[in-house]
């Protein structure tokens, strides 16, 4: 990229913002630009400088230039590319084999001295760490002792209480004391599944599924069966029909709204039949609702537990994709299992952390909360836009990508002959870390799919390694 | 009580901690104390002064009357009743049941309404709230974000680093790199249950167990095989031997210093055994080390694990006990099991809060560490001395306790012919909880037994409590 002196610098990105008002405001994808000159003379700037701010904006994805004729509006962000296909698992289920290479991916992901495309966490600027600490420094400042001691077992009771003041949006109001607060999402589904399926049991999941899904799985010696899941709409119904009916299956564990990897979103209309399906045939089903918040546009997605008339849908997720991770705070609204839920997590973990518990009761009780979350979700809905874009510009052809409607991931379908495990392998190399697709199935699935996160803002760094991503994604793999 | 003026009020203080201090000085068990009439010509204060402040010490079992004949320092507290008995559990293992009268004994622990000998915890006026909370404020004024963030998850590098420092005291020096952390001690040893044990193996533990350990093992479908075991030295090691070598356990689980609720400590010689045992027949011992920091006199005791040769002891420990309980904070050890541990750990409950980790090691890196841990072995072992005393003056004839050297709970042992969930029923409604002996076994021993908590100091109310509880238990039960 050209060098510049400080004030132009400063002129390139106010063009740059200038056209981005006006891509998101009057001008329709596909619509020419000024030209450079014209756009000079008006503004008053160099010709470089325009040239360096339409470079920008067509890295950021937002136009594309056409040679010898000038620069356009992109059509809708990633429309562009088809979603990824959907496969076929095999129709039986299988206990989970968690092997070497995938303790070392997951070791990989978190990595601090790698460009991260592999964590679905939210950037860390993008949490109200500000607030956070504010709060955290006015209850250390507190004479009683209330950070240092056991809190009950199953939760904070003002922590519930905002939860229930928060559970409408997700179809139905819940009372602070159906839910039980846990150390993180994860022990919230381990502890479901721990509670309401019969040791060895098969459970139903997605494909592909969350890793982390599968490894829970494997450490409580489950059975994991896959259904065909849709990008757009999860899970096929049809499919899941069948299994209840023919009971194969002693519990499914879903990810409603936005799964992890797919990023899926189940119409209300598929979470009511879903739900009836449980009660009806009394299959217990495992809702992992962690990513729910998180919606791009319109209203909060509702969860299947809404639909739940028998109490046999365990509703869990956690702070951890929108507050803070480290906190590890999570939760279950385990319904008719509350008691063996309770009494398991009684004998896992004790009770969960105090201190992040009064942390977050207090920063949920005022109004900073609300406004952060629609300023996360701006944000993971620009920066999804933004790597699917990228990821047109600069992957092979033949890629599909999936169009997620919330979260913060995407997933990648690389042509056939391509396999993601040597895609890792040699990014690795360079420093650039993504996960690759058959760790999300337990039949060692999607070979030619990869995971990429969005959940920072979109740096030169992270855009120049995507870009390298690509190229090594055109070599042969 | 009579009642005095303010200024008398000081007064008599003051000549109960005198005489106080000459018995922890040169007084000695048995000897005659100062009259009444002298002490009061001495010290010049009234002789209702000088009665009152005997009355006080009399209350605290350090001094006993004699009608007639004066006042003397007491016997060495708590050495004029019998120990406990030992008892003879069922030879055969069993599968744990927990019903639900433990879960409504358990609930009622930490109400905060009751006047609780139930809970084994600190009383929280003996931890260092205040530095905790300082160190917190500090960090929450640091510009990284590192609170918010999600941890190693096998724990923080300098806690690991502050563990392995002090490790040394335990027999024998460990790496950083050898600890993982964990949700509280709980987590550790029920993880270390599942990286080492078979599924629906039979584990042996101590008689009477604390009942924690059978919950755990309840939950994980376990089975529990209760050995013997001494109020002073711990498990019966020619059982052990016997069961080692003819294979008939997949497990030990121990608490080899000050266990709960024995108190009982085991020597270092059979320590070395009972690791050689573990060693030679590859069956691996679980050690719960969380009262190791709580003797009262001369050195801290060594780990079993520090005499294991062949990493199959996986040792387990918080700092709930003597730092913070509600950080959720312990660590494991496991030695050849690591790997599976890790990944059990990571499936469960994924890394551990961030903020209890970095307090915690910025705490520990500090030189308040070592004289709160003073101040808070010397409280309890006043706290334990008392307690005995307290015992003795007021329960039925025919009652045994425990001489623990160290912890924070003794184990009562009523006459045959009593029952502690009654006395405990009765005592409830009077607002003092306890935990009656019956839960500390999957046989249903210790009918006649109750453990009764020591965490805290004895202030009038509970030592009034204490005497009410032993009126209860002279009554029909």
């Amino acid at each position: 990229m050209r060098k510049h002196r400080t004030k132009d610098r400063l002129r390139y990105q106010e063009i740059a913002d200038i056209v981005t008002g006006q891509i998101h405001g009057n001008l329709m994808p596909g619509e020419k630009l000024p030209s450079v000159r014209r756009l000079s003379r008006q503004e008053k700037v160099s010709v470089t400088t325009v040239l360096h701010a339409y470079e920008i904006l067509e890295n950021q994805g937002l136009i594309t230039s056409k040679s010898g004729s000038g620069y356009y509006v992109r059509r809708k962000p990633g429309q562009n590319l088809p979603e990824p296909s959907v496969i076929q698992p095999p129709a039986s289920p299988s206990f989970v084999n968690i092997d070497r290479t995938v303790l070392q991916i997951l070791g990989n992901i978190r990595q601090k001295n790698l460009i991260s495309f592999g964590a679905a966490l939210p950037s860390s600027e993008l949490l109200p760490n500000h607030s956070l600490n504010k709060i955290t420094a006015k209850l250390s400042r507190q004479k009683d002792n209330a950070l240092i001691q056991y809190e009950n077992p199953f939760g904070n009771f003002n922590l519930k209480r905002q939860l229930s003041r928060y559970s409408a949006d997700w179809g139905r109001h819940l009372s602070p004391d159906e839910f039980t607060i846990t150390a993180g999402c994860t022990e919230a589904l381990s502890l479901s599944l721990r509670a309401s399926v019969r040791s060895g049991g098969v459970v139903a999941v997605e494909s592909p599924v969350y890793y982390g899904i599968l490894m829970i799985l494997a450490g409580l010696g489950f059975k994991a069966l896959e259904i065909p899941s849709n990008p757009s709409g999860g899970p096929s119904i049809s499919t899941l029909e069948k299994l209840f009916k023919q009971k194969n299956i002693d519990a499914l564990l879903l990810t409603s709204n936005f799964s992890n990897p797919l990023g899926s979103l189940i119409s209300d209309e598929d979470k009511e039949k879903i739900a009836d399906l449980s009660g009806r045939h009394k299959i217990p089903i495992i809702e992992d609702d962690i990513y729910g918040d998180l919606y791009f546009k319109g209203k909060r997605p509702v969860t299947i537990h809404s639909f739940d008339k028998k109490g046999m849908v365990l509703l869990c997720s956690s702070f951890s994709k929108s507050i803070a991770p480290g906190f590890r705070v999570g939760y279950a609204v385990p319904g008719r299992f509350e008691d063996e839920f309770r009494k398991i997590k009684f004998m896992s973990t004790g009770s969960t952390t105090t201190m992040s518990q009064l942390i977050l009761a207090e920063y949920l009780s005022g109004g900073g909360y609300d406004r952060h979350m629609q300023n996360l979700r701006k944000s993971f809905h620009d920066q999804i836009l933004t790597g699917g874009n990228l990821i047109e510009n600069y992957f092979p052809e033949g890629t599909r990508i999936s169009r997620p409607q919330g979260g913060m991931v995407l997933w990648v379908e690389l042509p056939k002959d391509k396999d993601s495990y040597k895609l890792y392998l040699r990014a690795l190399k360079e420093n650039i870390s993504i996960v690759p697709g058959y760790i999300f199935s337990s039949s060692k699935n999607y070979k030619n799919c990869f995971r990429l996160s969005c959940g920072f803002p979109w740096t030169e760094q992270n855009r120049n390694a995507l870009k390298r991503l690509g190229e090594i994604a055109a070599e042969r793999l």
